[in-house]
């Protein structure tokens, strides 16, 4: 299968850098073919601006979304967004893989999908009426890939759990995980999560590694996150709101879970 | 009152840009002074890397959390990054500004966060230990001032409510107003939001306007979201999870708020 890695960490021999090269490893080792985008070491460019599409008139309102449009159907995108919807295309699997900051992915890799996202690529993708909001939240371009987030945290799993204090991580993750990801069509599995990066030493990491690696294994074989597609019934359209059947008694980004 | 508008869009003619003028003017008519931080026309570098220090040596391994520290305590952060510091010093009250991209603020603004929030500065405050884990959440050396989000959406209203398929504007908006305002200290007021913009004409916009100003007007009388405090007991420590006493029955981000 193919695999493209989004990392997202400045530093080649942190811990992140670390997990990274033993995900390529581990991937090529079982016959998969990486690709990698090491955005730090692409110098990849964070801001989504005017200069994302090469055929721009100066003299003209600069709308994100519409402009975006414009370039993607005229392939008149920056080559580097380009490259990466190649990439995306190519890939039976995306891991984004990145350092929770501030409860978030790092700028740089929210950059990328700002732009790599384009209008008719990741949204605005098929018939947009009042009875059928797009293909999207398990249609759309990149249905039938699978996607798997690796991420370090400082704090302690304690800190993310159902009472912890930074608020549960599949929560904190949900923008993500369903927000990004689910919406041009991802089957989403459940996240790889290290907490307490701080304490490292050789024999938690090797403990770490096994772990990941069992789930890097598992990529194919794993259930995905059963989240609600848009378009199969459970929502109203066009208030996409849960239908009044549908888990009555359920509320918030939970609730989206089946 | 001293108000620092940081701002993130690329387009000064779009409703962002309205609102931002709008709420300038608001502000200054009532006696208010008002600084800008525009972004994308301050060319706002929104990559967090080695370059954030004039001193780092090249030959040792970057550590985003040491490196700020190292720079913060030592005088040595790369201006820009100084500045705004200064100008949160300055500030009674911020303001942030953005769209909704992809369920979080754009990659510019995550990078103002990211590269301004230096340990020392907005993290790693305080006593670390096993009893007092940081001046943090209500805690910090931003606590005493106010803070909101003006944010825009395309999606319509109920896309975002409590059933809605994007998850609750709340909980989306969650890991900023509690992970990255409330965390060094602000007091968070109720966010303003816009939404469905791209249907706008002008009675819908002064309709917007009016509601905006009212809340700007109202900006030191509005009562701010109930966070709860990390270090007042609500919480064990080091777990930093709410005590079985702390509303007991309730779990995920909703639980932290009184």
């Amino acid at each position: 299968m193919n695999i493209l890695l989004v990392h997202a960490h400045p530093e080649p021999q942190s811990l992140n850098g670390s997990l990274k090269d033993f995900s390529v490893k581990r991937l090529e080792k079982a016959g998969h073919v990486v690709q990698v985008s090491d955005l730090y070491a692409m110098h990849w460019k964070a801001t989504l601006d005017v200069d994302d599409s090469t055929d721009r008139r100066a003299d003209t309102r600069f709308d994100p979304s519409l402009d975006s449009r414009r370039a993607f159907e005229s392939g008149t995108q920056s080559q580097d967004i380009a490259r990466e919807q190649d990439k995306l295309r190519w890939a039976d699997a995306l891991i984004l893989q990145f350092p929770l900051w501030w409860f978030s992915m790092p700028a740089i890799l929210k950059g990328w999908v700002e732009r790599v996202y384009a209008y008719g690529f990741a949204y605005g993708v098929g018939e947009h009426s009042d009875s059928h909001w797009g293909d999207r939240y398990g249609e759309g371009t990149l249905a039938g890939k699978r996607a798997m987030l690796i991420v370090t945290a400082g704090g302690w799993e304690s800190h993310y759990g159902p009472r912890g204090i930074n608020g549960p991580i599949d929560d904190i993750l949900f923008p993500i995980q369903h927000g990004i990801l689910y919406y041009p069509g991802f089957d989403v599995l459940p996240p790889f999560v290290v907490y307490r990066t701080s304490r490292m030493d050789e024999a938690r990491f090797s403990g770490i590694c096994d772990a990941l690696g069992q789930r890097l294994d598992d990529l194919w074989k794993t259930t995905p996150i059963p989240f609600r597609p848009q378009n199969a019934g459970a929502y109203d359209i066009p208030k996409l709101t849960l239908r009044p059947d549908i888990a009555p008694d359920r509320s918030g980004f939970a609730a989206h879970i089946a």
